[in-house]
Order: C-alpha cells, then sequence, then structure tokens
C-alpha cells in the first residue's frame, strides 16, 4: 500500500530504525522482518505482544508529530496490549473505522465499549465504503440475455451517449452498496456520544493509488475519495486542537 | 445476519443447545451468551482457545452434515485452536475468502502457507466484492457543480431513459470497484496450485438480504449475487465429491 515491499528494517545506534516513505514518513512492519512475503506468522498472543512492546521501545522514531497504529478488528491481544505499551504515554485516542451495515456497526460498538472501558478517547469514528461513486463513463456496461448470459456493450453505450445523450456523460453514477437505511455509523455515533468523521466513498481510484503506493493527495484522479478523506482530517484536526502545521505537512507527502 | 439477535443458548441433557435458524441449521456464536450486545469481549488467547474448544466438545451439534466455523482474518490463536481441536476428526479443508487487490492477497497468501503447514486442505478461494453489477436504473445519480457541490438530479436521468433512452433501461452496469489488474485471486490461485472457486460481486441486494437475515436462495431478488454463491456452491460439492442432496437440503433453507 506504500510501496515498500521487499525493504528491511536498519540498526542504528539508537535501536532499530523505521522504514521511510518520504523524509516525514516513516513504518514499521512485521512484513520487514520475513524472509519471505508469503509466510504465514503463526504466533499466539504473547509473542505478538512482545513484538508490539519491541516495537515501541526499541525502535529509533525520532520526534514525531502522529504516531499511527493500525490494528486488526476486535478487541484481543493487540489491542490490550498496545493500551497496556502507549497508556502511559498519554496516547491522544483512537479512529475507529466501519462499514455502513448493521452487521459491521454491531462489532464496532464493542470497540467503542472497550475504549471507553480502558480509558481510551474515541477520536471519532470513520464510514469507509459507504456507497460507490464514479463517473458514468467509467463503468462498464452488460445486457443480460434471456439465458442469463451478460454480453458487454460498453463501446456501443459510449458511443450512444456520446451522439445521443450528451446531457448524461458528465454524470456521476452512485449505489449505496450496502445497506445503510438504519441509519449507519453517523446514527450509532449520535447514540453512543462520540464523534462522526464523515464518510469515505468506494472510490476505484483511490483503491487503485493504495495498489500503486501512490498518494491520493498529489493529483486529481481521486476526485471522489480524496476530498471525503480530507473533510476527515481537518474535522480530526480542528475537533481535538492538533496543529494545522502538522496537517500540510501531512498533505505535502 | 441470520436474524438470531437476542436468542440464547439452551442446555439440554445432551450437552448446550445451538440456536436453530431452521430445522436444518442451527448457530453457535459468543453473542448468544453476553447479557449486552455492545459488550466487547476483552479476552485474549487462551480464553478464546476455551471457548473455541467448548463450542466443539461441550455442544451438542446432533448429526451433521456440514460444520462450518466462520473464524477471522490472520494466523494467529483462533486458527491454531481450530486446526488442534478439529484435527482429530479429519475435517475436509478450509475456504478461503479475499478480495480483489494485492493488499488483500498479500494476506491470503499467508492463510494458505499457514493451512499448509498445518496440514489443513485448501477447498478452494472465494474472491468477493469482485466489483460491483447493479441494473442501471437502481442508480442514484448526481452532477458535481463547479464549486464541487452534488446535485442529486435521479429523478431527471430516469424520466430522460423512459422518455429518450428506452434502449439504455435494462442495462446492467459495473465497476471493478478494488484493482484487479494483477490477476486477482484466480492468478494467485495458479501460482498457488490450489482452486480457485469463483468471484461474488458486491451486489447491493445481499447486502440488504444479509442484513435482514433472509437467505439469498429464497426469492429472485439477489439476481446478481446468489447465481454466483451457486456456482461457487456447485463447484465446491463437485471438487470434493460431496453429496448432490445435502446441496438442495441446503438450498431449501
Amino acid at each position: 500500500m506504500l510501496g515498500l515491499e521487499g525493504q528491511d528494517i536498519r540498526q542504528s545506534n539508537f535501536g532499530w530504525s523505521p522504514v521511510y516513505v518520504d523524509s516525514n514518513l516513516g513504518v514499521l512492519s512485521i512484513g520487514f522482518m520475513l524472509p519471505d512475503p508469503d509466510e504465514a506468522v503463526i504466533w499466539r498472543g504473547p509473542r505478538k505482544k512482545g513484538l508490539i512492546k519491541n516495537f515501541l521501545k526499541e525502535v529509533y522514531w525520532n520526534e514525531l508529530d502522529f504516531l499511527v497504529v493500525d490494528s486488526p478488528p476486535g478487541t484481543s491481544d493487540e489491542h490490550i496490549s498496545i493500551v497496556q505499551c502507549l497508556g502511559a504515554t498519554g496516547m491522544d485516542g483512537a479512529i475507529i473505522v466501519t462499514t455502513p451495515q448493521q452487521v459491521s456497526l454491531i462489532d464496532v460498538r464493542k470497540e467503542i465499549n472497550f475504549c471507553k472501558k480502558v480509558g481510551v478517547k474515541v477520536l471519532g469514528v470513520v464510514e469507509n465504503m459507504s456507497g460507490l461513486s464514479q463517473p458514468v463513463m467509467d463503468f462498464k456496461f452488460v445486457r443480460m440475455t434471456e439465458t442469463g448470459e451478460h454480453i458487454d456493450v460498453s463501446e456501443w453505450v459510449r458511443e450512444y451517449f456520446k451522439e445521443k445523450a450528451p446531457e448524461l456523460q458528465d454524470l456521476i453514477a452512485c449505489s449505496e452498496v450496502f445497506d445503510s437505511s438504519s441509519g449507519g455509523a453517523e446514527k450509532m455515533c449520535r447514540e453512543m456520544g462520540v464523534p462522526f468523521l464523515g464518510k469515505v466513498p468506494l472510490d476505484p481510484q483511490i483503491c487503485k493509488a493504495a495498489e500503486e503506493g501512490r498518494s491520493c493527495f498529489i493529483d486529481q484522479k481521486c476526485g471522489v475519495g480524496a476530498p471525503a478523506l480530507k473533510i476527515i482530517i481537518e474535522k480530526l484536526i480542528e475537533n481535538n486542537e492538533f496543529s494545522r502545521v502538522l496537517l500540510n505537512n501531512a498533505y505535502a507527502s
């Protein structure tokens, strides 16, 4: 996702050194420590806890504006260990990411209660995969035959739009994808008294940028997803009175 | 997802009794054991292992055609415990679910190697969220103004289609969503020598059915997703010579 495959962690006089994407973005992952990237890391909790502790204590992070720990879903070993290791440093809090359906929100309610129980402030909830928005002309179009086969008619549709329906060419088509008729993350946040930060739609261009290790902010390609992310970042900065200088640094990379 | 919220596990003479969706589908989940559904289960590995063992050994499952264990992503406590507890019974194998992008496939390669290492046969890999397919008329359409605002023009577009472009009304619009230019799960399966079972598109109707606890096979609503699932089930039955009678039983519920 950051284009760092195959990189190694280096040992410096001060401890392990993170791998740098850019002068202002360092990364550590167990992926850097495996001889074979496909190898499974078959570890039970205590070993995972040991590594998390090493990543926080034995790594020379230098001066940091933000330390972001990307954790798996759940409320188990990783989460307990992170809270135990970082608790003393006075961490700002947790950002919780969900998708819009009830089946996800059920789990996210548990995560929020975990944070409340262990005394971690919930900085806010992000609703990811919040519908798909894409320019009409970027879709593929198929016609289903009577026997259930799909025939690709994209070329024909694009010609049709150009010649007969030019008014439709610039439209953006949106699908809800996941059912959010129950109110989604926004309603859950109101019910649980935590900030709602915003929605990020499924944007194929953002997915592509992530695959290629490109930032979605350096060009105009991610026209649907990048503005949604910016709104969330702005809100996070504002709500928590983080320095705006840091924000501008972040966009630059 | 199965419409079982608020149900309790019962104690019978033979042990714990699963909660039945239907006479041929019993379910057990830690969710049934919590007094408050929002409460976080803050357990480290050993307690999770204990519960998994109880679910397998202390529950009166009666005669089963299939026992499906839905596990979280990863190769840690849950997976090791399941393999240890079920190893002696001669389990058929593991079905691995992924999404099409490289960032998911990197993790799934590790899962496959985990299975190989612990001697669990990989029955196959399913590519989920494999693009979005939806009838054109089910989309919402917006026009972006010069200031970046979105104006909903869905009504106008639907009228336009009806009056001026009726040929377009029956089309299905497809978006790749996640970048699969690297070949997706199918290519990975070829490389790793495991069966590829098929692709399941993001189908808003299936998402809705799951939210409401409805089977996608009982009516024609899930016209895009249900046929995709059927192909996968058929392949699984065929590859592994499972009894076809069982398959028909399964569709009935």
